[in-house]
């Protein structure tokens, strides 16, 4: 492209200012972002409730576009690609991406994990000279990004971009959460705390794991007819109970789920979904992001007497490797994702898209970026 | 025997007392206890500190004998059995045993719960017509005992009851935990919190199962030197360190352990043994009992990038089916048991017992239920 190697100045969110975004380096890729959908992570690192949140940074992780230059030593993708950021990397040679055990991958973090790029511990953004940071690897709330050439799966080119990009978080995460962290059995039954995004994917990746009863929890009673659509066969809202939900949803299932997905990032909700499965075999995955310095507590009994309690980061996708399998998977038809945005927007709207999110019709914005 | 269907008057620890020992009705066994080790569950429930204790109750779970008498439709043992009382039982027909994903049984535990025996909830043990409650389905501090069927495995009668009373509960409470519910492969990296009985089986569990190497905590450095033969690799204490001790085996195994297991029943432990596993596949697991009402805790983070938090009870072995095996393999010589016994007594000396159970040096004493 005409732009290679050439500084690009182009908009960027949340204030849409001017942003200089430099050439990639070795082992970096710019990426001409073409559609970008907000999560709730977003929403809470821009509250600055995070204390770990870095400023000034530019937000954004869930997102498609199409690769416009390269760095020296990428080899894996080239200009016009169309690509999927992902915020979990994949570097295929770490100790982590060689275990086998996990798709965390320890390449990049470091570097990802303060803001700035693994080369030259510096940021590919700035605004008058100042650095701004980079967010989770990705910052796709910019017409332009730079992301590590581990950070970006190539995706079928016939794909379209404006539904794909929801596969850069929530969707995997919640599928993911059943298919590779707990492996839910046919004929199981799964509690679900939380019916946004995430939520309804751990529902979809139950059905289609065999689940005999889906059992969403929620305290707004307008999300489940909605969550129907998603496999949910029953609904409980908490509020309308005076005992511990736990102890609603154990006297409802013969003394327990086999198994619980907590995807709200409520610690409280956490120890309810860890307490409301099966003595003996219930396992229990947290999905949702809790604030930061929160903590999950019960008593050692739950896992003595055979709960398990785990969690889970995108799903324990390997994100090079398997977001390009989601994409098929998704033009095939076997998962959906049209059904999870329920607004489009352009990136001149992102905080309107942001007030959004707390409302509870709303599943994923996803912003155009020609603004 | 020349005692059954009558009323065995015998002695009973903690004060010796004669108690009277009712029949076994329906599906119950009454087995003469020869030999009984103590188990720091005995002491914490001795001390009072339980609030859960029922009281009068005679203690005792880690024993060996022989089948006086049984109740009618018992067919699996008959007067003469050798056998170990159970106090997780294995009906091989509730929801639990027929589940093939925990060890635990639901039939008696109701009773077994409350001090009582299924068939009348009523005790078995009496002294002058007061009734005394059973203690965890077993009470083997008592020269005579009424278990129920489903409670009591029948042994190799050529096995020594002085030492395989010890596979009523604390080696398989260890073996197990490796073996059956962390299932640690070879090369793997371990750490064991304890070097009592239960973490001491814990590290021979994980040399049998091929770990490179055990690291062996404990507040006690006198320990190191019996653990090394138990197949600890390493020591750490951590009154010998300033930092956190889960920070100190992080910085000791570039990242963390593999698998983790908390053999004292302390929940700030507890948690040291979850943080101290390696981020994307550490596993960690609750062995000690915590005394009631306390809780553990961490941040979810912990989870949430891949440390999984579970417990065992018995190690995850079905009692009837599994005690047996155990006791084939001791006979076998494959597996320790002659190497926990740190001191032989009579019942009569059994608060001299309790005594010694705080001593460093002792692992297990074994009871001689001739007085």
């Amino acid at each position: 492209m005409a732009t290679q190697a050439q500084v690009i100045t182009c908009k960027v969110s949340l204030v849409i200012e001017e942003v200089e975004v430099a050439p990639p380096q070795a082992g970096e890729v710019r990426v001409k972002v073409l559609f970008t959908a907000l999560c709730h992570t977003d929403a809470y690192t821009w509250s600055g409730k995070d204390p770990e949140g870095l400023f000034p940074c530019i937000l954004g992780h869930e997102a498609a576009g199409i690769v416009e230059s390269v760095g020296e030593g990428v080899t894996e993708v080239q200009p016009g690609d169309h690509v999927i950021p992902c915020y979990q990397a994949e570097c295929k040679e770490c100790k982590f991406c060689k275990s086998g055990k996990t798709n965390l991958c320890g390449k990049v973090r470091l570097a990802t994990g303060v803001g700035v790029m693994l080369n030259d511990r510096q940021s590919r953004f700035s605004i008058n000279g100042k650095p701004i940071y980079h967010f989770m690897g990705t910052s796709t709330f910019s017409q332009y990004t730079v992301v590590h050439d581990v950070s970006v799966a190539k995706i079928d080119p016939k794909a379209p971009l404006d539904k794909v990009c929801l596969l850069g978080c929530g969707v995997p995460t919640g599928l993911g959460a059943v298919w590779n962290t707990a492996k839910v059995e046919p004929g199981s039954i799964v509690a679900v705390f939380g019916l946004g995004t995430v939520g309804l994917a751990v529902a979809e990746g139950a059905k289609a794991a065999g689940a005999s009863r889906i059992i969403g929890i929620d305290i707004d009673s307008k999300k489940f007819d909605r969550a129907k659509s998603f496999g949910v066969t029953e609904f409980i809202n908490p509020k309308d109970h005076e005992k511990p939900i736990q102890q609603v949803i154990v006297d409802l299932t013969d003394g327990g789920v086999d198994y619980s997905f907590e995807c709200i990032g409520n610690v409280s909700v956490m120890r309810a979904a860890l307490e409301c499965c099966h003595k003996g075999w219930g396992t229990s995955v947290i999905v949702g992001v809790a604030a930061s310095g929160q903590e999950i507590s019960t008593r050692p009994f739950q896992l003595v007497t055979g709960r398990v309690w785990k969690g889970t980061a995108f799903g324990g996708f390997k994100s090079r490797s398997q977001v390009p399998w989601l994409v098929d998977k998704y033009m095939k038809k076997e998962i959906k994702v049209d059904e999870y945005v329920t607004h489009n927007m352009t990136l001149a709207d992102i905080n309107k898209a942001f007030d959004l999110m707390h409302d509870g019709g709303c599943l994923r914005v996803v912003l155009d970026m020609h603004i």
